[in-house]
């Protein structure tokens, strides 16, 4: 009897990981587009699933971006269904007229289409197949675009999809060994014409930089670089969670029990008075019932000049954003706007944010106005 | 008159920003290589420094690792006496013998002399002609190494060098503004054959992992390089000092003050006798009196518990050196170990430290055996 070949295990391997000890009863969803990586996380799952005791079901997504994407589209799900797959969808989305770049626009019509899919069948999972190799592209393509810590730290194996799990158990297995299995399995995986588009960043990233990059450092980069992305992740983990707890201490509170102090910990507000100080933008005194966030009020600088850098400008991010300013046009040169108001106070103007929004200093606090 | 040329003002601009505000009236002391980057920084550095009311030295360090390097430092050095600086040093350093890489061993022994000569002078600061293209390429191999977080963080613009500032003004100066200000000063740098020999990471990854990634995604990628570096050494900074307060959190008092449980804060200690139970390796009673280091107590698992991951590994590190861990054997594989003694304590036996240590955990606590 012929041994199960190397890459064939990994891929199994890698999904039973992924699949057990999932908290719900639902089938998992496997996302798959007919190439190598999700024809592999396909495999493995239509084996390891009904061993688990799990129903596994997949969706495969037209973009129709392409000549015959309908026509390998039906491909994926016939071999779905005749594979024991159930449920099997196969669902066109429509990219054109989402904001962003064309890789960014079908990233987003491809996971929306994913998270209704998952919901509709009560999806106890989502599965992708993304490789080491796109870790590390990602990783590559962030620090390129000097996104920061926030977009180094890559992918993660596990999120939230709009209420429902989105697990990537292949994030420690080559594109190559996905290549391989397929191959022993006796699959043709479909090849995808934009990821040799050199139109694509992406696509210029594994066609170039990724080889150099190996040809110059060897093969242990990949790994190196999924590593770099998991400890940065980690740190980022960590910082967001401490700053969360910083802004609550740096706030001040508007719900009418002005004088106490009690909302700042253990550190001396600047003055009796702050409280009562505190424009309130004409929402005083209803904190906590205007919806699911905290009132917009001000923030003690003295608080906020007693954090590290780090923790500040996530403080100030956070608050911007609560305070109504859109993610994609907020910049780091806004929060370093908003910072020197803290850091580096010479009586300077509002400082002004997207979304139309002001932001200012006075007696000691940072205020919208 | 002719406008200064915009590749000349930006090295002075660079320079003068490091030097105004030194704390202390000691010499600058250039550390220059006759190379185009540490030419300009001694050129801009001439210009700024009598102007700042401030003298200028300069030393260049031999190396001895190629057939006429001494003919060159003494060249760097008669330029030198000639443009005005003083004190002058020409360095021999002997490379061979240390421990590490070539690249290595030859930065440790030029960094030795710097610093030696910085204290002989007693200068206010050292400078390098680090660029931003050798920042990029710092980032990249700390990324392609997976040195994690510390590593990406790159080269700090100013740090301490066995007591003397090393301040690096041209981290955000490119390459080619160093070359075209010595073409237009008139000067002609000497190539380090180093930079081009492809037996050298960081001249490959110069030569051709930059170029790729500059030619795949334009030449933004270096400034963004360097701005991530900066994003992740503030993050680092902001973990390392939460993780020196949590790791001061989380020790056991061995001064005989048994049962009082204040040093660790406002936690439950697990059981009051804890103190009393702890080993103390026979060095019981005598903390604080062993030396510049608090003795090596245990740490309490309630406490390193209750850190995020990214802080408890950061202080199981931080304590594993304290206890005699040598830091460059000292692997993530070890303090992966020491981690799972708290969050997956399954009753294991001891974790094995390089520098024949041995940690174990007992009675709440993890402690040196």
């Amino acid at each position: 009897m012929a041994a199960l070949a190397p890459a064939v295990a990994a891929i199994r391997v890698a999904v039973r990981r992924a699949l057990v000890g999932l908290p719900t009863a639902g089938p998992v969803l496997v996302a798959c587009s007919g190439g190598a990586d999700s024809l592999a996380l396909a495999a493995a799952t239509a084996f390891v699933a009904p061993r688990l005791g799990r129903p596994a079901g997949l969706v495969t997504v037209d973009h129709g971006l392409q000549a015959g994407s309908a026509e390998r589209a039906a491909a994926v799900a016939r071999w779905a269904e005749e594979t024991g797959f159930a449920p099997v969808e196969s669902v066109r989305v429509r990219v054109a007229g989402r904001p962003g770049g064309p890789e960014g626009a079908a990233r987003e019509a491809r996971y929306q289409a994913l998270a209704e899919a998952g919901r509709r069948y009560g999806a106890s999972a989502l599965l992708t197949g993304h490789t080491r190799d796109d870790q590390a592209e990602t990783v590559l393509l962030a620090l390129a675009r000097g996104s920061g810590p926030r977009g180094l730290a890559g992918m993660p194996p596990r999120r939230d999809l709009s209420g429902v799990p989105l697990l990537r158990p292949f994030l420690d297995v080559s594109r190559e060994q996905t290549r391989r299995a397929c191959t022993v399995l006796g699959f043709t995986p479909w090849e995808d014409p934009h990821n040799v588009d050199p139109s694509y960043a992406r696509a210029r990233v594994r066609a170039d930089v990724l080889p150099a990059l190996v040809a110059a450092l060897g093969p242990a980069v990949l790994e190196n670089l999924a590593r770099t992305a998991r400890l940065v992740a980690a740190d980022t983990t960590a910082l967001d969670a401490l700053a969360a707890a910083a802004l609550a201490e740096a706030r001040v509170p508007t719900d009418g029990r002005a004088g106490t102090g009690g909302t700042t910990g253990d550190r001396p507000a600047p003055g009796g008075l702050v409280v009562a100080r505190v424009p309130t933008d004409g929402r005083a005194g209803t904190g906590g019932t205007t919806g699911d966030r905290p009132a917009p009020g001000g923030l003690v600088v003295a608080v906020l000049a007693g954090l590290a850098p780090a923790l500040r400008t996530r403080v100030l991010h956070a608050w911007a954003r609560e305070l109504g300013a859109p993610a994609a046009a907020l910049s780091h040169r806004h929060v370093a706007a908003l910072d020197a108001l803290v850091t580096d106070w010479r009586g300077q103007g509002a400082v002004y944010l997207p979304g139309a929004l002001r932001v200012t200093r006075q007696d000691g606090l940072l205020v919208p106005v």
